[in-house]
């Protein structure tokens, strides 16, 4: 119910942060701890870890931020020098334990954990193919899907019966997955979600979404999982199979560089921090104008009204102040509260505002509820004009590669122009970056997907292709 | 580790209570809540209620006991006609919350619950089985394996696809069923586990474990489940169906008359409470003595106490006090305290005991500590004589059959006679009731089973007939 | 609220157990816990205990029952060879964190901790003369009032301090308590409630509201604390100082002896289960019926049912059932569960009870409520006649000496008489124990208080004797 | 046990954040929890809010962060149009319950509450005498101290009774008191902590710590409460007294510009943020170099870091990311990740780092072991050469007004001078502000404590000045 809660977000929700790790000591649990622990910002609503010493899988998991779920006590009970972990974004309302992340099963071919990022658009179709077979599921996720097929698999070791079920699998999956005998990680053929490689300080090899978690636990960044690859992490080698032919063109996400990332990551050879400050760059290139100073939304538009003010002159300033508790709460403000505009999430700084012509960079409008607060907040605080800038174009569509966007009637740019939302904010000017521009700030002319502005998805969308729901309710 | 806590009681233990009711309003998880309250005695680690209101299927479990796992809040949104729920026995140490019941599946006949009292004998063949078609499995329960082969059966009906797999299951069971269509009960053909139908006081009917349950909600009780059958509770009706044909011999378990069950509840036709008195009063026809007052260990002993002293004409008092709250601490004395003996368990009434000839009445000897501990409080408290008398035979061999009696090489009388057993506990005398006074007592010859006395199973044990293991250490 | 809850007790409550200990190791605080666990049935709200290395003073105290209180973690940090210990009687509704005994204070003295039981009845007059003093106080209990005098005491040693206060405390009060020093045991001039001193089997002396809680840390009791006394528990020895002249005429509360203490503890030189049978043969004697069977209301009316069957010859047997774990739910039965009468609390035993002709043992009659639904299932189960029979006259007064019998106005024989009693509860009929039988039973003419029954208090009581309210709401 | 947790944060710590508020609606609660919240970054340890609706006091609180510790359900009980809110900062180790603010006496005046930002360094002295007259504690606080002083003020109004008793408390306090009557807000005759008015939009007024609150809540500031004066806030108006004179010279806290307000927020009639910018051009004025970025340790030294790059013209960027979450987990590295030097509270951006001549600023050091880690992962990121600059003078002595700064021998500008601090860290150059640059940066020549800086305290210091301690370990 995101209209009930006044404090949601406005933002794309990436789905999950995943880390496999195989090291050469008995405490991966406690490096899998960390390596999660820095992909926080890829999911906040529950955390686990499965380990295993070679011989069992252990396995613990709940929902809440990583630091709630996990207490010395239970990470030190979870030894082993192979381990898997997981994070998973915040809903909000209650969240369902059911759906937290390992999946653990006993299979004929011993016990197998699984980790995912992504979302699987033939979810619908191969769960109901699994349960004309007979195969029974416990939850709404496609990872009990994508662990079941594992469990069916044909193939000697595990590395064949993960590339055998790849093939299968149409939509986003960056994977972890942990058996007795290894830590696995596989990616899809279109690369859509990120999946990068490292070499342990001590030996061994991790493998996390994001190189940021990598560097996060003193590990060198080496490669990433190569589109249809699986990788299996042993501690002396990393064995590589091409289970499925990468795509023709890939299709990577585009928001991982506007959004998702951490700045201090590197993908597709890029560092992030680099590519924002290109795109706040790009749009000054494109469309300039006159104004008294820069700010950007923090915290993830920083780097862009760093590389705006860089490109324009116009002097660049922190006007606005995040409450970084705000997303926590769940008291709901009054109503009396709610109509006198209160700021519960942002407040201006005046001295830097009053009297001025600003600029605001902002990474992304979906609902436009946020960034017309906003520009209340801003105007209220005395800014002469105000010019909002985005470093995307409009959000037009959903996604179905692993991002909760909101659906496509509660997106602004779904049903108006630049002008009516220009309207809506009540904002001077507005201008989002071109399709192109923000191309050239990444510095890629194709192997993106950017199905979220345009509607061209990397294969074709039935109208099924969302969240899985049950006939069941699950408690 | 039964060895490490003082305080787990030396009794057998019966694995769980099922119930299930179909209901003429929506509240049928408030009569489910009370229903197994009323079973909480065979089952104090878990409890669980699923739910349909005919449409979905809802859920509430947790490790606890019944009265905390679940709240005005959560029972107010179980909504729904048909319920089912399930009490688990207490292990000592920690709980493994993904063995609570009920279990729910979504399979391709819809989604299905189900709460088992018993234990299959053949579970590893089974599961192994499965896992060779390639399901796969997150519990050690043998309950997940009945849930997952209902979801492979065949037939157009849920009444039909149970039947289908009845014969499948060798060992006990009586179970209780949910689905969108209706609540089922199910008992293997040798009857092991007590199953019995009542007729709701506002119209529809439920099953329990025990009539005690039935009667606390009060409801009429019908008949019991017959071995071998499957029953549909539908609000007007009731539909049976002999599923597997009844077994020649039953082997309805001896110990529900002589410990588990609810003194209130009426087993095979026969009160529970006035059996106990018959137990007791066979023990003074066969080992007539002289004595001055014959006490209960409170409180399953307390009827045959009183049967005892009918027949002898010897003096009934209460001369045990039990602490009712000490099988909850997990608090252990120290090794001083121990050492002393001292009394945290049982009290003597010194009044009642001092320089008299004591004829103690008890229903079975597992390990002898806590017997050993009694001689030793009751001679404290100046007993003159001890004369120890159990309302069964010597117990030899364990339980294949949902009972943990604790393994074979700690049975006291696995490894020693009577005479020695008598020596280990310092009494002045020890009798056990012979097995056809205990059968005479209940009032039957045959169609019992007392493997736990005699080593005759109803079927042939291999060596994994107990437990399943696993691979993989759950959390 | 007492009505809202459909399972509130109607028993008198008792509020409170306390205990204290000096022993000659420093694990003190385990055997504190098994004390109060053992006088757990004399409080179910809270519990708390404090110890003294001789140092310093550490405590730990919540809401809860004993066992959840207490875990090996919190009980292992409080070292010391000196401890007090608390349970608190369970108010339905929420229980106040600040009402939790052991209180502790740090005084000019050092800190003291203080442990009560009982009720001071001028504690209005006591706070507000300390408030005048500009003494703050920080919760609702007579127990603050009592650490607040001890900080303003005069006198060169803890003894001295105690002595030197008591005079001024009006009411019921049984007290450990707790210094650096030792621990030290008061009781007020009319004895009204037990308090009793043991010697430890390793040394050391402890104090304790039962001797049941003596005996289970296998203790040998010694005597009383006296009415008026103020004891020190050294290691070596006990200090026993007369700080109040004991009253002229003792006001022992009768109620100990008819339902509240433990059958194995004794008091004033009496076995409670040897007064219990006595009760019972009483009623025998003063009103002689015929009839088939005697039942005992479980569990605190066993023994006077066991009496009434001996003196009268009337088969003595096991007719009513109670559910053991009914108490701590706080689930409700819906309005139809209600009306309908199902039998949620007690069940009865058809086969005992049909046809005959029942006599039923009952302790007391608070609201009449629960009677009524006691004679109600009797009825149901098929007895020919009921003969509802009480081991004490009518309640027709509220206690103000520490026992909650609810308001007069709630007190059902404060309006009505026997014979309208009789047939609110639909009884065939109805007898109460007299006055004068009660106290042969128990042995004595007088030094008890039985005001309850006669409206006779040991001393004037003023309309504020009561509780002590508050201007704040305290959470 | 700073020592042990490897998290900790190296910056001096603020105690507390107070908030009160006197509404025309009965929910001011609500608007206490946002205010509150806006001020958690001067606490984390705990937090609590009272309540009154003329009638009575009502109160909750507990150890966590705001958003932990109320629920929509425990706020909405506390109605009332008056309120005071407390935050409390974050010690390492477990927290102390009884400390939780505000404090709630029932006092001859009728309930009180208080809640404090502070320190009395006359807190052994005061506490010592009122235990003479024989008033007792629970807590270690010095508001415990004061709330009891105010039960025992003389005065006809809360205003009179609050004004009397100021001139005896010698230290930093900003207070906000609650009676039935109104809110107060007091504050020390030195000024030391902020505390500052507000007006409510819907009428009634309010009070904080910092006026970024009152704007959170969308309250217009009025003014700051002077030094010595008490404000009664009543919701028609504003009433006024000077409680104790204005002394002389103010001591305001230089470290609220520096490092604890937020930059949002006035104080003293000078936005923080804009301080800021101008300590960092100061330092850019004093100490000149070449170099080719300057990077700000996140996050409170970014305005400073701006300030720095317009004086000197050098490029500013993001080069030091920093872990939000890091702060609140309680899972240490093991020693092998330790040893590595991994980077778990800060990252580097390499692109921005690499080769480049780089400019760190940071608002202060206190022990020197986070300084050293950037100093390192800056070297790592492959910076050619790097110079550090800090915000203010070096900290050689310890706070004793408010502000935990960690002992003196911990302090390492405490044992070492600059050129040794220099080689401690690494760094290439380190310079601190000087303290005449810093004044002048702030914009103001005297009125202000710099006692951490000169050991020039506003009043003197004697050995018992800190933290009470008490005989007793309460828990």
């Amino acid at each position: 119910m995101p209209d009930s809660n006044y404090f949601s977000s406005d933002k794309p929700k990436d789905e999950c942060g995943v880390f496999g790790i195989s090291a050469t000591h008995q405490d991966s649990a406690r490096q899998t701890y960390f390596g999660i622990f820095a992909l926080q910002h890829r999911g906040q609503e529950a955390a686990g870890i499965a380990v295993s010493d070679g011989q069992k899988l252990r396995m613990h998991k709940d929902v809440g931020l990583v630091a709630q779920v996990f207490s010395e006590e239970n990470i030190s009970r979870l030894e082993g020098h192979l381990a898997i972990g997981h994070t998973r974004y915040s809903t909000t309302g209650s969240s369902n334990r059911r759906n937290v992340q390992p999946m653990l099963l006993e299979t004929k071919h011993g016990p197998v954990a699984l980790a995912h990022n992504g979302n699987l658009i033939n979810a619908v179709e191969l769960r109901k193919s699994l349960m004309e077979q007979g195969i029974g599921f416990v939850s709404t996720s496609d990872t009990e899907i994508m662990i079941a097929m594992l469990a069916t698999a044909n193939g000697d070791t595990w590395i064949d019966r993960i590339s055998n079920i790849m093939p299968k699998w149409k939509g986003a999956y960056s994977l972890v997955i942990l058996t007795t005998e290894g830590v696995f990680a596989a990616r899809d053929p279109w690369g859509i979600r990120p999946l990068t490689l490292g070499r342990l300080p001590g030996g061994g090899y991790a493998v996390a979404s994001e190189t940021g978690a990598l560097e996060t636990i003193g590990c060198d960044s080496i490669r990433e999982v190569h589109p249809g690859e699986v990788v299996a992490l042993h501690q002396g080698a990393l064995i590589v199979k091409q289970a499925v032919p990468k795509n023709a063109e890939t299709a990577k996400c585009t928001f991982e560089h506007v959004y998702f990332s951490r700045p201090d990551s590197i993908w597709d050879g890029k560092v992030i921090h680099d590519v924002r400050v290109r795109l706040g760059r790009q749009i000054a290139i494109e469309n300039p104008i006159q104004a008294d100073v820069v700010v950007p939304v923090p915290d993830s538009s920083i780097p862009a009204a760093l590389g705006y003010s860089r490109e324009s002159g116009i002097s660049y300033d922190i006007g606005l102040l995040k409450n970084r508790y705000i997303g926590r709460t769940f008291i709901q403000p009054s109503q009396e509260m709610r109509v006198k505009d209160v700021n519960l999430k942002f407040n201006a700084i005046e001295s830097v505002i009053k009297g001025k012509r600003v600029v605001v960079i902002d990474d992304s409008i979906v609902r436009g509820t946020t960034s017309k607060h906003l520009v209340d907040i801003l105007r209220k605080a005395g800014a002469k004009e105000i010019h909002f800038r985005v470093t995307c174009p409009p959000i037009t569509n959903s996604c179905f590669m692993g991002v909760d966007m909101s659906s496509p009637v509660e997106l602004i740019a779904h049903t108006k122009g630049v002008e009516e939302i220009k309207k809506y904010l009540q904002a001077d000017s507005l201008y989002y970056l071109s399709l192109n521009g923000m191309m050239s700030a990444i510095g890629e002319e194709k192997g993106y997907c950017n199905a979220c502005f345009t509607g061209k998805y990397p294969f074709e969308i039935k109208s099924h292709s969302g969240k899985l729901s049950f006939e069941s309710g699950l408690d």
